[in-house]
């Protein structure tokens, strides 16, 4: 392989992607396909639905099984480490199966809580294979977030904290503004505080988009609720959201 | 005014634009562009640059003055809730010169660090005016900056802080990794640390983009001397760093 896109395709609606994005696509030759099961295969599918709406250049799809993983190990960092190496090494052989230009299209931005730049990073650290890549950034969850709340994600002149659930737990709330991703338990239930506000929002630009926002303590259970019955219903869900 | 568009277009590449974003400007009948003196003059005209490259569309160009602001006041919060105020009243009129549909193109995403969708709640809680309002979600400079530094900007399961020069300089560095919007003054080399690592970025997308990565110790003194020579050049400089 020459030469590989890292392509960032937004929160998930089609029209998120951008000029730059739709230009990298129709160099490639090939896009890589990183699969999750079959309970996301409507992932791959909105993926798919992107190259037939942009790229009428001929190309291969090439799909790439992701290896299992722990979700909720003792070691995490060990274990996300581990779990990259592998993947790694599926990609490896993945990539030789391409001459010219390859892609790989990313949920959001390939820059926020997002494996693939580690992924290609390990990849060439093995040195056996080499190859020239670009970065496409794209719009993250986060402002699909803020934009569908018509929220502005900062107070004049204050921070935002970007941070996990499982650190949220760690950490508590700092103060100014704080995003979380990758929150699997709910952690806002956990966070003290009656004057807090939520802004929360799921599978964002995608048909089954669902919002909820309020004061944290009023609205914390029906999020809680809505989060397991969608989660239950589509076998999979992507959610973010922003605490102050 | 029946519906007002608040449209993210990137961080400064006509080709960041979304698709999202270039069909909202095509159903835009005015475009508010909001000045900021002479010496951003550069800034509007990508912003003419954009609507020449997407927008066939019949629209009328509307520009709003932006009233001065003190750079560095003593009441830092409380001259940027004026400033804004005066924004309004600006803003206000010219939305009553239009019928149908407007719309507002902001630098990057407008959740961050941007102050227009404030400036949209004030003109409406004025009282005078009623009208809808989207906001489409735009590639922040950020997401910019990590993707033509090839870097992610979390380390695996860490938190990633977005803060301002001024914060930076009365709060100090926190854990994980640090992005730094609207610094003036160079703040990182206020920050102590000898195992520091900063990725900076000017003009980003741009064609006066000019990147410089390395360990903060040894290239701070070059980011310095850099971005005082380009801004003095051009007259602005738009910048944003990660500190890790």
């Amino acid at each position: 392989m020459r030469k590989l896109f890292v392509i960032g395709i937004g929160a998930g609606d089609p029209d998120q992607v951008t000029m730059q994005a739709v230009k990298a696509m129709r160099q490639a030759e090939a896009f890589f396909l990183i699969g999750k099961g079959d309970e996301k295969r409507e992932l791959v599918q909105v993926r798919t639905t992107i190259l037939a709406e942009y790229v009428d250049t001929p190309h291969r799809i090439i799909e790439i099984a992701d290896p299992p993983r722990e979700r909720t190990p003792a070691d995490y960092t060990g274990v996300v480490v581990d779990w990259h190496e592998r993947r790694s090494e599926l990609l490896e052989a993945a990539f030789d199966q391409v001459d010219g230009v390859g892609a790989i299209l990313v949920w959001g931005d390939p820059a926020l809580y997002d494996s693939t730049l580690r992924m290609v990073e390990n990849v060439l650290a093995r040195g056996r294979t080499s190859f020239d890549y670009e970065v496409i950034p794209g719009v993250t969850s986060i402002a699909a977030l803020a934009a569908r709340h018509r929220q502005v994600l900062h107070r004049i002149g204050e921070p935002v904290h970007v941070t996990t659930g499982r650190k949220l737990r760690e950490e508590g709330l700092r103060d100014g503004s704080t995003v979380v991703m990758l929150d699997g338990e709910c952690s806002f239930t956990q966070v003290p505080g009656d004057d807090l506000h939520i802004w929360w929002g799921a599978y964002l630009g995608m048909p089954d988009e669902t919002l909820i926002a309020g004061r944290l303590r009023e609205v914390e259970a029906r999020i809680v609720a809505r989060r397991a019955s969608l989660r239950a219903e589509k076998g999979w869900i992507m959610d973010v959201y922003l605490l102050r």
